[in-house]
Formats: C-alpha cells, sequence, structure tokens
C-alpha cells in the first residue's frame, strides 16, 4: 500500500502550480534579483488578542532544504508545462537566500512579519506555499492552546483530539505546538514520543461496556494499572463514582482519579469530590473532559468546579471558533526597489523590516513598533537570522526553549491581553515613520 | 533533517495511549471475542443535509495493515507502561477481523455506520483513533466541497486551499475528497498529480510586482504561457482589465481568462464582461477568487455575475463553517451480546447494522432504514463487506468510480437536500423495529 503523506523529496512538489509557473517566467526572464518577500497576518480572529508564532523556525529549514529529485522531475516533464532547461535548472536547485524569523513561540501581532525570505526572487517565491501550510498549522494550534491553558489557571489541561484534527500531519504536529503554548500531556502516542510531551490516558467507555459489569472492569484495570483514572459515566455518573469509592476502600485498589465525560460537568465535580472526600478519598483527583473549550474552562474554574485538569480534544484540535488565520507572503521589495500592491482591503507596506517589542521598567510589554529592517531602536528587535546563503545559522529550534519564551512572554503581556474577550483598544503596534514614508512614495510611484 | 510525517510503519503508535492500554488489559485478560464497532455520527453540523462519505475505504486498508515494527516496539517499551509479554504478542499483530463500509463517494445521514469493524476486541480497539483521524479528514473536506461545487451550478469550481489546511495530510488528501465531491481542478501539484485531478493555477500578485510595469508583466507571462489566465486586479482592476484587452487586440497575445481577487467580485465581474465583449473579446473567460463560499457563489451565480469559473481557498479548505464532525467508533456488541451506553446525550444503538436507501419508481431516494445486520430489505443495502479475515476483499477504490457513484447519488437525492439550508424536516432516517427492539431489551438489561 503507498504512503499516503508526502516525502521530504517531494516537497518541491508540495506546491501551488503557479509557484512552479513563476519560477519559469522568472527563470525565462533571466529575473534574478533578490526579492524579499514577508510572511504575516492581517488580522487576527475577533476573538483573538495574539497569536503565538510557532513553526516557522522549523517550516523555514524544512523549506530551505527543498530539492527536486529526479521523480518528481520526471512528473512535473510529464504536465508538458515545462521546458527541459527550466527543468534542468530545477535539478541544481538549492535555495540560496537568506531568512530571517522570529523565535518559535512568540506572541505576534497583525503585519508583524513571522519571517521574511531575502532570495533569487525564483526562490523565494517557491518557498510561499509550502512555508504558508506549514506556519499557518502550528500558529493556528498553538494560538489556540494558548488560550485552553490559560484560562485553566494552572491545572494541567491534556490534548485528546487527534482523532478530530484534520488529518495526520495536523494530529502530529499539534503536539509540538501545545508542548510550546503550554499544554501538559497528550494521548496522542507518536506525537507525545515525538515531540516529548508526557503521555497521558485513561480508558474508553468500550472497555467498561465490553465487561458484562462496570465493577469488574474497574476493578481488572486498577489492577493492571495501579494509579490510573477510571471512567465513571458511561452508564449512571455517581453510580460510577461510588463504585470506585468502594473498591478503593473495601480492596484497597489504588486509583490516581476519575474522569467525568458527560453531562454537567460542574455539577458532577462538586458532588463526586463530595463523596469522594466523604469516604477518605481526598487525594483521588477529578478530570473533565467532552465537548471542552476555554470559555467552558473558564466558566467551570470560575464556577470553583473541583476539577483537577481537562481533557480537552475536538474544538481545540480543530480550532473550531477560529480554523483559520489570514496568512499573507507578499513581495515587498525587489531588485532593492519597495514593492506594493493596491488590492482593496490587502494593504502592504513596502521593503524587509524589524519588529521591536518595548518594556516597561517591570519587563511588562508596552507596546511594538514595526520598522525598516536598517532602522535601530532601543527595545528588542525580534526578527533575527535563521538561515544565510542558504544554511542554518542557529540550531534546529528546541522545543524547550519555545516553551520556556511563550511562558516568559505571556507573563510580559498586559493582562487584558490574556482574557479570552477581545483587548480594546488592542495592544498598540505602529508603523515607523520611514516606514510610512516609504510607502507613500511607493504608493506615489505606482500612480504616477 | 528528520522527515515530520508519519510513516507507514510507525500508524501502530498513531494512536491514543488508552487505545494500547485497554489493547494489554484485554491480552491480560484474554479477553479476545469477537466485538462489533461502529464509525458514525449523531449529529450534522446545523446548516448540513448531509455528509458525503469518504475516506473509508483507504483508510480501512490502511488499517488493516497495521503492523508494529521493532523500533516502534522499542518506543513503547521506554514509555515503561508496557509488560514484555505483551509486547512480543504485538510483534505478531495481525488485524484478522471483518470491516464492513459503505462505498466511498455515499452521502451519509446520522447514525448511519460509515463502516462496522469486527474482529477480536483488542484488535477492533486498535483501529479506533487512526480510522477517526483517517475518515473524519476526508468526510469534512468532501461533504464542504460539495456544497461549494453544487452552489457553482456547472461551472468550474478549483481548489485553490493548500496554504489554508491542516497541514500537508489536509492539504494532500483534500484533492482525493475533492475530486469526488466535483471539484474540476486544483493548484496543488503534489495533491493533483497523486489523485488525478486536473492542475490549475493562473499567476499572483508577486509576479505583477516585481515588474515595474503590469502591461510588461501580464505579456510576458501570456507570451511564456500562451492561453493563460491572468490576475488583473494587483492596482486597479478595470484599468488591468484594459489593459488584457490591448494585450489582445493590439499585439495579438492569447489569453484565455482573467481572474478577480478582490472587490465587489459580482460588479467587477459584470463591467469586465462589458468591456471584454464591446472588445470582441467574448471567448475570455472570468475567474473569480478570493474569500469564496457557498454562499457567496450561490449568490453571485443568483445576481447572474457573469462568472465562468472560481477558485476557492480558505474556507473550503478549512470547513471554516463547521471544521468538526461527530464522529463516534462505538462498541455495539460484544461476544453475540449487545452492548450499549448510556450517557447523557451520547445514545446508541447495540448490534452489528446494515443501512438500506430506498428509491421511488424514477430512482429517487425517499428514506433511509438502518435495520440489524442480519435483516433482509427490498432496497439497496450500503454496507458491503470490505476486509474479511484481515484481508481486502474489493479492489483498492477507484477515484473516478467514487467521484461518479457520488454524482449520481445526487443526482437522486430530493431536491431540497441539496439546498445550502436545512431541509425541515430533514432526510427521513428510521431505526427498524427489530432493532429499537434489541435497544430496549439491552437498556433493560443494563438496568436490572
Amino acid at each position: 500500500m503507498e504512503d499516503v503523506w508526502p516525502r521530504t523529496e517531494e516537497l518541491g512538489l508540495f506546491t501551488d502550480l503557479y509557484e512552479l509557473s513563476m519560477m519559469q517566467a522568472y527563470w525565462a526572464e533571466r529575473m534574478d534579483e533578490p526579492a524579499v518577500f514577508s510572511l504575516f497576518f492581517r488580522k487576527l480572529p475577533p476573538q483573538r488578542n495574539f497569536a503565538l508564532a510557532c513553526g516557522q523556525e522549523f517550516g523555514a529549514r524544512l523549506a530551505a532544504g527543498i530539492r527536486f529529485p529526479r521523480p518528481q522531475l520526471d512528473a512535473l516533464a510529464d504536465t508538458g508545462h515545462f521546458q527541459e532547461r527550466f527543468l534542468a535548472w530545477l535539478d541544481d536547485f538549492r535555495f540560496s537566500g537568506d531568512i530571517h524569523a522570529l523565535p518559535e513561540g512568540t506572541p505576534v501581532f497583525p503585519h508583524e512579519p513571522l519571517l521574511e525570505v531575502r532570495a533569487p526572487i525564483a526562490e523565494a517565491q517557491l518557498l510561499e506555499s509550502f512555508l504558508m501550510n506549514y506556519v499557518n498549522l502550528e500558529t493556528l494550534l498553538a494560538s489556540k492552546a494558548v488560550r485552553v491553558a490559560r484560562a485553566a489557571r494552572g491545572k494541567p489541561v491534556l490534548d485528546f483530539g487527534m482523532r478530530r484534527m484534520h488529518g495526520s500531519d495536523a494530529a502530529l504536529r499539534s503536539v509540538r505546538a501545545y508542548r510550546i503554548a503550554g499544554i501538559e500531556g497528550t494521548s496522542n502516542v507518536l506525537g507525545g514520543l515525538r515531540y516529548g510531551l508526557p503521555l497521558r490516558g485513561t480508558m474508553a467507555h468500550s472497555f467498561i461496556q465490553a465487561h458484562d459489569d462496570e465493577i469488574e472492569a474497574f476493578r481488572l484495570y486498577a489492577r493492571l494499572y495501579p494509579g490510573t483514572i477510571l471512567l465513571v459515566d458511561t452508564y449512571d455518573t455517581l453510580v460510577g463514582v461510588d463504585r470506585v469509592i468502594g473498591l478503593i476502600r473495601d480492596e484497597g485498589l489504588k486509583v490516581d482519579g476519575i474522569r467525568l465525560d458527560s453531562g454537567d460537568l460542574g455539577a458532577l465535580a462538586m458532588e463526586a469530590r463530595r463523596r469522594l472526600d466523604a469516604a477518605g478519598c481526598s487525594s483521588v483527583k477529578i478530570v473533565a473532559s467532552g465537548g471542552l473549550d476555554e470559555w467552558k474552562i473558564r466558566d467551570l474554574m470560575s464556577s470553583g468546579a473541583p476539577i483537577d485538569g481537562f481533557g480537552v480534544g475536538t474544538d481545540m484540535g480543530a480550532v473550531s471558533d477560529a480554523p483559520t488565520l489570514d496568512f499573507a507572503y507578499k513581495l515587498t521589495e525587489y531588485a532593492g526597489e519597495p514593492r506594493l500592491k493596491n488590492s482593496p482591503g490587502k494593504q502592504l507596506t513596502p521593503g524587509p523590516k524589524q519588529v521591536w517589542r518595548y518594556q516597561d521598567g517591570e519587563g511588562l510589554y508596552t507596546h511594538d513598533e514595526i520598522t525598516l529592517r536598517t532602522e535601530e531602536r532601543d527595545a528588542t528587535p525580534l526578527l533575527t537570522p535563521l538561515i544565510e546563503q542558504g544554511k542554518p545559522v542557529r540550531d534546529e529550534p528546541d522545543i524547550e526553549d519555545a516553551r520556556l519564551r511563550a511562558s516568559a512572554a505571556l507573563d510580559a503581556m498586559p493582562a487584558a491581553l490574556l482574557e479570552l474577550e477581545p483587548m480594546d483598544p488592542p495592544y498598540p503596534v505602529s508603523f515607523s515613520r520611514k516606514l510610512a514614508e516609504l510607502r507613500e512614495q511607493a504608493l506615489a510611484a505606482l500612480t504616477a
């Protein structure tokens, strides 16, 4: 059976046709001056205050390694769309340009580049579709997960979402994004092993159903897995709780927790806690799951529900409330000249840029400024060199570093940014005077 | 650089931890009686009238091939969660069961199984996470795309969405689902080549921007690609249209179409059509793109906008309006006994099932009935054997067959089902009397 997933050697074809068509046109015209492309989003979904930039460092490294091996060239030849000499040129293709990027785990706002590519235009053009697909996924997932994790106010959030994510790549790389965003465990075995997030899991209803008796199922599972978490809602949740209590008290079984997966989770947690405590089972934790998102978790926490951890799947995994980010990869300079477009609602600022994040005396973020790359400011520049002349100049991004970076950044953000509701006015991000002037000049040149 | 995508030999680990934990428990308890699991969804998103089942045939074949090679067993051993003798048992793991499935491209309604697995319980349990992730993606995408394709009333819809989809697996397999759903072309090179959907693409704004002059960019592109489609909205859409007309009329350039990507697409198409026709360019087509979905396309078509094709990306690719389907994979029988659960809002009907689709004298679908597998009806049974004793008994699913099947099925559905708004009352699906009785008996046994 053929593999259904893309292989690294196929990445050159994992692109939109027009990228290759434009490359061939640039090649045919001998247009090989450097171009600057910027990857950013124009606006946030209404209920988001920021995005958490993820995937851009690792994605850029993959992109810089794109090659066109013979079988891929043959496939392109078969389309009839490409000239033999162009395909020979692709045969030698190596990305030779520079990429600046935000470190993964950096909070990011509209119009701030997550990365900028500077390379001969055909090379920089090729990277568009792959980079957008790659960065979009992890940034979407991390930006959602950080809200869920924060809503739980320090209680652990576990990822149970692989079954509802959009395919295998989403299900795997989500775990990477989730670790950066502060999720504390995952049910996803391959994802957890690959990206170093602790594996967590309990039992499914089917295990209870397959036994003639719920008590017998609990007993067998807890004997095999001392300290397990038992799922109590297959038939009657509170009866299930009483059965767990009985097994602990009468048979000395080791059970670390119960999981509630349906019904009024707040009320059931309250009553389960009361029964557990009354029975001397105060150390048995309560984990809630079933249709949870950041708002439901916030409400449960606000109501004082005695829940010790959350398993979150569907809505975090599919980013149900905002499944797209408005990413763009836009040409801003060619052959040293600023470049614009003018389509309604899709304004662009020209030139290579830098993003500066200003902090007050206590280290709290106050505002950002987007400047031309050549400007200097007394603040932290966020875009730093990642690839130079086609070669990585930083180590492979470390997930734990990114997690710590995200965590520190969240602590330094204004409190209102971390709320689930939109901050009004939004976090201040301005363009520098020089950037605004360059835009005016470029616009004037367009209409001249 | 390591591959980031899952490899076929890793599929055994592409699962939720609890599946492996439950497998070990079944193994330890010597519970190896056959279990029946059913993959279905309980409800449709409010704006959907049906789903288009996709992915279940190919996904089931992949699932039936799951193995645990040595490196994967070593990884499991390292977790400390599994016994050596259980891992030795996994080393010999072969799926030995049966899978019945709907043919891909079949319209499906709530509670109708897309597939049923019958196998020793540990084997059937293992398949849950993988199958759900696999089938969820393609069914989601096809169910959205069929609405978009239908809204265009025979005008071709092209997939431009790879950059906004959730990762690479989504971006690739979407093309498979789209072909089945009636999408006519894709910009996605690897996806199109793999799944036989024609490659389509025009040019990006960057190509225009990189040239000092829009006319020069158009000229060069149309000379290199006679019959191309030119993107006219980089600066001023109607000026762009006039420039294309000039190049066709004055220089004899071959241009098959223009693409509008921003602004009031209906009004711009109308005016562009008027100018093209007045200039004798009636054969030049107008393609619209930019933030389109099924509702916008329907409105454009209803308004009489002279648009000859649609490029659709973001909202079709991320299934923005309904990015999850409420799939469940539930135990319905173990060791020949019906099995239920009773969690609030998550009712289940027991036993292996069949779905019958009734047609009237003209072949139009009138209603469906879900029965026990053993019942017979004078109608079309939708679930047919796919895997028997671990081996495929049908050929690998043919995408073109599935496309034709979907197309014929849509033609046979009540017209109201194909509307974008919910059909009220919904398409009638009933449970057979025997199934209802079995459910009552099983419920009574639970509470006895």
